[in-house]
């Protein structure tokens, strides 16, 4: 299967743009799991049990299983995702950017260790160093765009020939890394002017939203300006707002409820 | 210590600016190692027992442990570099970028975890991205500004406000990125005229330079217009060109005699 097939196939099969950050930091966590010697994944699996039929994606951030030498239980959560959930997603954030033949190894880490159906990257670096991610038909390359992050506009802000940097990235993404079609940007939902520049200049490529919730971005701003004509094209994440609905014993109804109003939420609008 | 304290003595403690990048590829191993179940830190002990007198610094990039899953085998390296070579950098090769409590939490990896004395990162999603890495004044912020891959000009090369986007990264680094003196930028060897330019806005800065070796990059020209005025501020580095010097038995001593080699064109034209 392409990477479009599969993820107009993760929006068909229960109606839902809707992405869930998996962002476990074991200090958050609900007491009764944080005892356990694998509370990410215990927690991981009650989120992932608890929404799997309100998704379209789950978004494991690297980050926390890093710092938390999790590397194993970030590999039982997509294990346990591809049981409960086998239409969603698995992108992985790993926002990663290195020359060629170091690119290839991180294309090997998401695809082949992992078996993510997406990752993160960063373009700074340039094209040549997406070439290993791209060149994989079967998967999805995120490229960043214009991120959600306060300090987003200190350097994609800057003008280049009278557009700001992001517009060229996303023309690059439409005009010469997405020959096979696996191309998605990351376009924030705390900037929804900037979303709809970005959706003018790239009709047809699915955008990653991240900055609902937690961050301020507003839902009906979002699908106004950055979904594309078929009412599609964005999967919109949401992590700490979903994850964190609860801190007690019910935290994973919690996390439902949360997920569904979200995504109620976006069918409104669409 | 603070980070340009821990460099000097770096720098001082064998007169050398040479760092050995650490990048194991497993299919690339020497025969008698790669049959270990721990071949990676086999061959790392290896080289650095054979190099450690000759060095400033070691370079473990992310990608070759991510890709094999051996994070084990980073932390044991970095241990084995601890004890053989107490003066020399660690400079964790993982070209981070994140949000800001994300990008914590990578700091947390990078030099609670890793324990490493700097670690590289992207600079493409803002300042307040780097904020998390730049707050820790005794580790080493090692910011991608100019890169050595065939690609890199295709968005560092830019042109704003009549200037390349690179000499604006290098700008911000000099300017609002380095209160605590703990900023390297990545300026690669296969841009000599660039290097200059960099180093003309950025007098005091220490430059990170990969591509010499494999990659193409000429030592003089590296010195000459990447040196500072005191001749110092330069950590340039080797991987392939010295860890796969040789590939039979005596690879380690193959890999010290490149190791010296390069260092001893480094001194000659400095």
């Amino acid at each position: 299967m392409t990477f479009p097939e599969r993820l107009n196939a993760a929006w068909d099969a229960h109606g839902s743009l809707l992405c869930v950050g998996l962002d476990p930091v074991v200090e958050r966590l609900p007491a009764a799991i944080a005892r356990s010697s694998h509370a990410i994944l215990d927690f991981n699996k009650a989120i992932v049990d608890a929404t799997h039929d309100l998704v379209c994606a789950y978004k494991p951030q690297f980050a926390c299983y890093g710092s938390a030498a999790a590397e194993d239980q970030l590999l039982a959560t997509i294990e346990h995702i591809r049981g409960v959930a086998p239409d969603a997603l698995v992108i992985l954030d790993a926002k990663r950017g290195d020359i060629g033949n170091t690119a290839a190894m991180y294309a090997a880490e998401a695809f082949e260790r992992y078996g993510a159906d997406a990752v993160t990257v960063n373009p700074y670096m340039g094209g040549d160093t997406l070439k290993p991610f791209l060149d994989r038909a079967d998967r999805g390359v995120v490229v960043l765009c214009r991120t959600s992050n306060p300090g987003a506009a200190q350097l994609q802000g800057l003008p280049v020939d009278g557009r700001p940097l992001y517009l060229h990235v996303a023309e690059l993404a439409a005009r010469e890394w997405n020959a096979n079609g696996n191309v998605m940007l990351v376009v924030g939902a705390t900037a929804p002017d900037e979303l709809a520049e970005v959706r003018a200049l790239c009709p047809g490529i699915p955008f990653l939203v991240p900055g609902v919730g937690a961050q301020g971005g507003d839902v009906e701003q979002v699908i106004s300006k950055g979904a594309r004509a078929d009412g599609l094209g964005l999967v919109i994440n949401s992590s700490r707002g979903i994850i964190y609905a609860g801190g007690g014993k019910d935290f994973a109804q919690k996390a439902r409820d949360a997920a569904q109003e979200l995504k109620d939420t976006i069918n409104r609008y669409r």
